[in-house]
């Protein structure tokens, strides 16, 4: 129990260490700021997160995940698998944009913090494409979409869109002519994947 | 004159540039430097470049032009237009490439010098999305591609292949996944292009 009474959750230390995060940038950031700010020992943190890197790690999977399960409600919907795809891809921008123009401090430090997390970038990207690869295969069960292979055409999907999702080019996604672009991509996106 | 004999041209001081800058890096390479390794002056140097943001900007750019001449070239060709389009995709990803994995050193240098140079490098841009644009005017001319606006056509293929050439892609370019990665989205593009 914390001096709150509430029990330590693992949920309650990521939530913690979101906000030392946002203070402190993750240069700084430690293990004993996170058990501050709840009021425990660091040794309670420790019980959860047997490592400082595992709760980095932790506080990134759950910054991702947030996005990932917006979308797989999308790619689960009933309607056609065209607009379902456009809704994903739009979905996919706006959750990214939102992320980097809201709380800019927030997103470079979990840039900074996904550039570490190899497994938890590569696991967010892998169901993120397997999202994407369901809706290519629905399309193509329907006949509105043609792909030999909807795993791969679901990867080429999201690295033609990359310049939309990926945070390496968020300083581009405020740009006036931003819209626009993505517009043209989807575009060009759903004509190459139409039967 | 320099004590060489040669004559002091601009590109003499630009290919000094060039090696001042794989030595010293970009934050600490001077125009004095530049003067120096060309046995000159500093003064002949801001005679043929009034400041060191102009002696940046244009090396910038001659190292930009370098890899848009050889394009030029592909997308002024005769062959098909597909075929074409393939081959000028295939040169831009292949040029980035080779400049990141030759030299990476000078490589990061650019990197960071086409981050000062907004114009030079809006300039580059404007200039292969037009060799691009060519391509699919004469792709649509010839009843092989489909496009209402040949430009934007041109524009968003440029955005959708931007992984295989934009310089923050640069570390996943020598990944084993790389090439399968880039021939599913031609695939997926130049599909999206056809009539």
């Amino acid at each position: 129990m914390s001096p709150t009474g509430e029990p330590l959750t693992g949920e309650r230390i990521l939530e913690a260490t979101e906000e030392v995060l946002r203070r402190h940038g993750p240069a700084k950031a430690t293990v004993v700021d996170v058990a501050r700010a709840l009021g425990v020992s660091h040794g309670s943190v420790y019980r959860h997160f047997r490592t400082k890197a595992a709760l980095r790690e932790a506080v990134t999977k759950r910054w991702l995940d947030r996005t990932a399960e917006a979308l797989a409600e999308i790619a689960a919907g009933d309607r056609d698998p065209e607009a379902r795809l456009r809704a994903w891809l739009r979905g996919l921008f706006d959750a990214k944009r939102r992320k980097a123009g809201d709380d800019p401090e927030l997103f470079a430090t979990y840039t900074v913090l996904t550039g570490e997390s190899g497994e938890a970038v590569a696991a967010h990207i892998a169901e993120l494409t397997a999202q994407l690869a369901r809706i290519v295969r629905e399309g193509v069960a329907a006949g509105v979409f043609a792909a030999t292979d909807p795993e791969t055409a679901a990867r080429a999907v999201f690295h033609a869109t990359g310049r939309f999702h990926d945070p390496c080019h968020a300083p581009e996604w405020a740009r006036p002519e931003a819209a626009a672009d993505f517009a043209a991509v989807v575009e060009l996106v759903v004509r190459g994947l139409r039967a």
